[in-house]
């Protein structure tokens, strides 16, 4: 059985006089699945927020200001299969990870200040479609 | 004949003690059109963008951080009801900016620091939809 893999796509940055552009998701980007909400979320220096899994909706993280370490677990399908998966993205490394439905995920705040996290989720929150699990729970060095 | 109006809707801010969310744009909300794409401008504190009208995109404009002024001139149907209407939002004042097709927009950084806006909008980008003028051109007491 094949499920569908994290993945980043690199977004372009428009420098301008005023303040630049930046890109996040397009309809015709193989990234969209379909528009159910679009949010925020802040998380401070160091500080980690997860573990949580959505067993429905697909991801799409782009991160505008600052800098997060997102760390993947994925325990779909046959044993050898299983492991985890690190991207430190943000304004330095820019881009968009797409998170498919079924995986374990958890981020840490990395820049300095403020760091941002955009997600461009295909469908509302509904917490019915949602696990969570405390840090010590799945390992991680972090 | 009667124009859709600029609206603002006030957003949830969740505080959260690993940082907060901030609700953006949900399929269901009445601001929603249709989904095309989701991009960031960053504007400089005190530097004006604009003008700029869009023929056929709806605007969700949203700042989660620092703050924006933005000004709208309305020059649709008699001239009675042309005129300008000015909105300041951002952290302090959080909420959607929904902007109809047809109005000239400029907007100003406000916040001393970073100032960012996120528009999810119901069409990608093109060019084609889009005309532009001098800031002079359409004068406002800034």
């Amino acid at each position: 059985m094949n499920f569908p893999q994290v993945s980043f796509t690199p977004l372009k940055i428009i420098p301008m006089d005023e303040g630049s552009v930046m890109h996040g998701l397009k309809r015709g980007e193989e990234s969209f699945v379909d528009f159910g909400e679009a949010y925020f979320s802040k998380v401070k220096t160091n500080v980690i927020k997860g573990w949580k899994v959505h067993y429905e909706m697909t991801l799409n993280l782009v991160v505008p200001v600052g800098s997060i370490r997102f760390v993947i677990f994925d325990e779909r399908g046959p044993e050898s299969n299983h492991g985890f998966r690190e991207w430190t993205i943000g304004e330095e490394n820019y881009g968009r990870l797409t998170v498919p439905p079924g995986v374990w995920m958890a981020f840490q705040g990395v820049g300095e200040g403020l760091n941002l996290l955009l997600n461009v989720a295909d469908l509302e929150h509904r917490p019915e479609e949602i696990s969570r699990k405390e840090l010590e729970e799945i390992p991680y060095s972090w």
